[in-house]
């Protein structure tokens, strides 16, 4: 993905040469002397698609250091983080009833619940592992600030399920957490591995937060819009599961009275396609876009003086490739 | 529960008292600022009961370095392992789809599975992050090991779901990752804090991993035999839900093939007053006890040379307690 995101890039290529080392240590990681548990592991290892939070821990770090600081503590924290985020989609899938992920069944479809929780636990559980093994307490803080915040964002979403009052500002509350604190984590580990700076680490932070929030938008309007084939995953769940996403809470803030009990009937019984087209109608689809398209200019910004050179052409065209992609 | 279990005993009640001491920074650690957050952790303290771990950890330390070397370190990592033992209460109610726990209603019976998981998540990761506040990794190295062996034994455990052709080993096996290593790891971590060399650390550690062994055996039999209003959380799971536990294995193991039909039909349909009677008909209780009683007795032994004085009785007089428990 990296490669063509900035084809001329050699630090994209450099990355890319790395992630493999990252993917290394996740397959080394999830290794049991137990049959059972490796036919798990191996199972959830095809959910690793883009690998977006690893880049980010290691385009924050080459940001900050130069690809020569890029060391083996990126790899492993790499890692760290793909698995947290590894776990989060195992367990939401739990949560939304999914049944398609990358293309494939789901764990929870394929071994039920039980084994798709334990499975998200031994995922948090070898991550947290996996990080202590870096001799630098610190970064286990790091890691568990990101966590507690994840799980508060996640309980916080369950909270507002069914809620067709939520606000605007409740939603990225929601998404700041849930979404864009792991993001902003990998950016400021990956400089903060690199030697930057506290100030620099925190830039670094925000730009990956915003990214996070702009993907959550993206990913949002693809649940909404988007075709199970395209997206490979089950599309339609935040609906179905009763979650407000952007655009609907949009069209809900900005359409007619009428309008507006059409799509709380709609929301309440769950009818997808019926709202769907509502919101298209309204121009709420592209009010979302717009936003997200704000929040990328928005990380843009926060690299000025932060970053250079490769590094910056790469975290930009990231940056950019959040609301570009189909799935 | 520990004055009662040794009255004379002073380190009994210093350990009593600093029990208060670790309650506290469990409830303080689960404090958030989110109203929903606030409400299940409320509710989960309710499950915090005899708090066997967090006094494992301060005997075990008060056995290395007596009473006074029981730190503020101590009551931190006495409320991690709570913490990590809660989530495990909170996911295993859902994966056994009980109800009722500490006679009251489960966290999935009352908010849904998905509030149980997120909230057994948001506990692990609570836990990891208030261990790395301790400036020592290895501290997170060990919690990050026992968590990594528990996670598996609990997916051994669902790998053997509804398997009739258990063998005692493998129950064995299981019954040391999920519940043993933790246990254990709580003497281990308690002796390590209070300065302990690594062989005094291994002592406790096998001393504590016997206890988890014979109380898991005295679950296992009150899952069978015990009233949910003794018991105070909902019994007869085990069957119900496919899991062989000691007593059964040694029924099968030692019945007539005829016996063995009838036995096996009964766990198929998952009929446990039919499988009860049998088991306790062919004396398989009484088996059980004898084997968590030799556990036990193991367990007492590790402590020659390891604990002397007021900690050796108390930690004897725990050992005793796991197998004449009611609940």
């Amino acid at each position: 993905m990296l490669r063509s995101l900035a084809p001329q890039n050699s630090l994209a290529n450099a990355i890319h040469d790395r992630l493999a080392g990252v993917a290394e240590v996740f397959t080394q990681q999830l290794t049991s002397d137990l049959p059972a548990v490796n036919e798990l592991c191996r199972h959830v290892e095809k959910y690793r698609g883009k690998m977006m939070r690893p880049m980010l821990v290691l385009a924050s770090g080459a940001a900050a250091g130069g690809v020569s600081s890029l060391g083996r503590p990126h790899l492993v924290l790499a890692a760290v983080v793909e698995m947290i985020h590894m776990a989060t989609l195992v367990h939401d899938d739990v949560l939304d009833e999914a049944e398609v992920r990358r293309g494939g069944r789901t764990v929870n479809s394929l071994q039920g619940n039980e084994a798709a929780v334990m499975l998200g636990d031994y995922l948090i559980s070898k991550a947290f592992h996996l990080c202590s093994t870096i001799d630098d307490p610190s970064l286990n803080q790091m890691l568990g600030r990101v966590t507690n915040t994840l799980c508060e964002g996640e309980l916080l979403q369950l909270a507002h399920r069914g809620d067709a009052a939520l606000l605007e500002g409740t939603y990225f509350e929601i998404v700041r957490r849930k979404t864009a604190v792991l993001t902003g984590g990998c950016c400021a580990i990956g400089a903060r591995l690199s030697g930057a700076d506290a100030e620099r680490q925190l830039a670094m932070q925000s730009f990956g937060e915003d990214l996070g929030i702009a993907f959550q938008i993206q990913d949002d309007v693809l649940d909404l819009m988007g075709e199970v084939g395209v997206v490979g995953k089950t599309v339609g769940r935040d609906i179905a599961k009763g979650k407000l996403t952007l655009p609907v809470v949009i069209h809900l803030a900005s359409c007619s009275p009428v309008e507006r009990a059409h799509a709380l009937a709609e929301f309440a019984r769950a009818d997808g396609s019926a709202l769907r087209d509502a919101v298209v109608a309204s121009g709420s689809i592209a009010q979302a876009h717009k936003r997200a398209d704000a929040i990328v200019e928005r990380a843009k910004r926060r690299l000025t003086g932060v970053a250079e050179g490769e590094a910056l052409d790469l975290l930009l065209a990231m940056a950019d490739a959040t609301v570009t992609r189909p799935a």
